[in-house]
């Protein structure tokens, strides 16, 4: 496949993922699928379905499902998985939003949730979507092997928990306060713990859920943490050069409050030869899994990465 | 074994699986044995500490190591269980006392965690420890068999989340806002989510360590159900009678909050009798299960359950 028709190829995966994750999710947040019946609070599960629908790229779900695909596996597990791991994900950002941290009123482009409900609910919120997520997974519709969903969740827990996403945001939150320079090297750890545990965890996810084996596990995890690294990085960049429009919040606002980032560690130019090296680390480790004409959607992911403008 | 033999029983395993549990959960809370290696922030480690360990009864773990025990079951997972079970519950204390929600700012007659550290630091110390919880319990150390691991963490799930403790919570606080009285029905749906499921997941976990039979299992359900419920009553019974000091924190303030309990819905000597009658029903329930005197230490726990000062 040439670049112009796998990117093609790969615009239409991520358009197809998006629309089937965000119906996973409407359905696992209806109430005819979410556990304890007549129990729940209304007001929470619309905090929880404002929060988690209606949203985002859904990269990380798409990287378990085009990762799972490598291996031909196409069922519902993969979905249900890459939805419990969006909810893990949009948790963190309604808590990261609360006006102890972050202290953000805008999230995407609408009032985060402590402003669209109050800051209580919000944090419930969140509370409910990061366990949900491991009933989903945990649940035997994701997987009829328990060994297989033993391990997604412990592996989830892992890269969301204090020595991955959490971690990471407990260190950004001290980086803001620190006046001096910060190190490309705490930069870089404190990045691949907030957003590359979980952009790892999909590619590893859909590596458990295809059966892959060793070697090809391997290669999966190095093409996962180079893309979760890249992927920040691109992040940052657009984040200092984007305009606020574009990205539904103000922008530049992370060089005024002393944000570790690579950009404000390295400079600009920097920064978008290490985001253009890690690409092509994350591609070139595809070749070393043998996943051949197979691996072009992911090998778009890492272009796409590079190349996107929001 | 007559009462006093029993009770004295019961108060040893009480007291000797308080400190099994502090010690595991010194032991999973260390820096040898957290996942993240040098990665974790070591403030927010301080403050799960903090939050974890050095208080309470653990009437959790203890129900899960006793129920387990019923089947000769002694191992460490059960152990490993109510630790991370007690995690659970520690979270959810840590949210419930921020200024958003009870604004508490003693716990246990210690600054509660967000004035120990401060509110960004205490949500994710919640974060961090209701996601180790999974990680705790989805590990191969807890249990050899990946079936058994994922039901624990499904039940867990579904017990903690928005049908259970999270949903719980959120009814509480709603309760609060409210100016009529609760109704007895109200009060006994929001008590069984918010402190009920936890104590009956507890139980439930013991019996699924302990391979419980199916008519076993309905048996201890309905203890745990009972024993929750009860447990509930007699604390609110406490705090209404209690004074500051016994108990650790502001007595009586409950009734100034409107806060849903059945002694404001049924007065004291009505809430008093119903604790009693769920007390029994707890004990009945074993007897139904067939424990014979096995089940005596778990019978104690029921009447301990109504005769406790604090």
């Amino acid at each position: 496949m040439d670049r112009e028709a796998a990117g093609r190829r790969f615009r239409e995966r991520l358009e197809h993922v998006a629309q089937a994750t965000e119906s996973m999710l409407d359905r696992l947040l209806s109430t005819n699928t979410l556990p304890g019946e007549s129990a729940r609070p209304p007001r929470l599960v619309e905090a929880m379905r404002y929060v988690a629908l209606g949203g985002g790229k859904r990269l990380r779900p798409f990287l378990v499902i085009e990762t799972a695909r490598l291996f031909g596996c196409e069922d519902e597990g993969a979905l249900r998985t890459g939805a419990a791991l969006e909810m893990i994900h949009c948790y963190s950002l309604v808590h990261d939003d609360l006006p102890a941290m972050d202290d953000d009123d805008l999230r995407r482009g609408r009032p985060t949730a402590h402003r669209a409900f109050d800051e209580a609910t919000a944090i419930l919120a969140g509370d409910a979507l990061l366990t949900y997520a491991f009933d989903v997974i945990a649940d035997p519709l994701t997987h009829p092997d328990p060994a297989v969903r033993s391990e997604l969740v412990l592996k989830l827990a892992r890269a969301s928990g204090l020595g991955g996403m959490v971690g990471g945001q407990v260190l950004d939150l001290a980086a803001e306060q620190k006046s001096e320079q910060h190190t490309e090297a705490a930069v870089r750890q404190l990045q691949a713990m907030k957003t590359g545990a979980l952009l790892l965890y999909a590619v590893n996810a859909g590596a458990i859920l295809g059966g892959a084996d060793e070697k090809q596990s391997v290669a999966l995890s190095r093409y996962g943490a180079a893309l979760g690294a890249a992927f920040q990085i691109a992040d940052d960049i657009l984040d200092e050069e984007g305009d606020e429009a574009a990205l539904g919040k103000r922008a530049g606002k992370d060089a005024g409050r002393n944000k570790a980032t690579l950009v404000a560690a390295l400079g600009l130019d920097a920064a978008r030869k290490r985001r253009d090296m890690l690409a092509q680390q994350a591609i070139a480790a595809l070749k070393d899994g043998g996943f051949g004409a197979r691996g072009a959607v992911l090998a778009e992911a890492a272009h796409f990465t590079v190349e996107r403008q929001s």
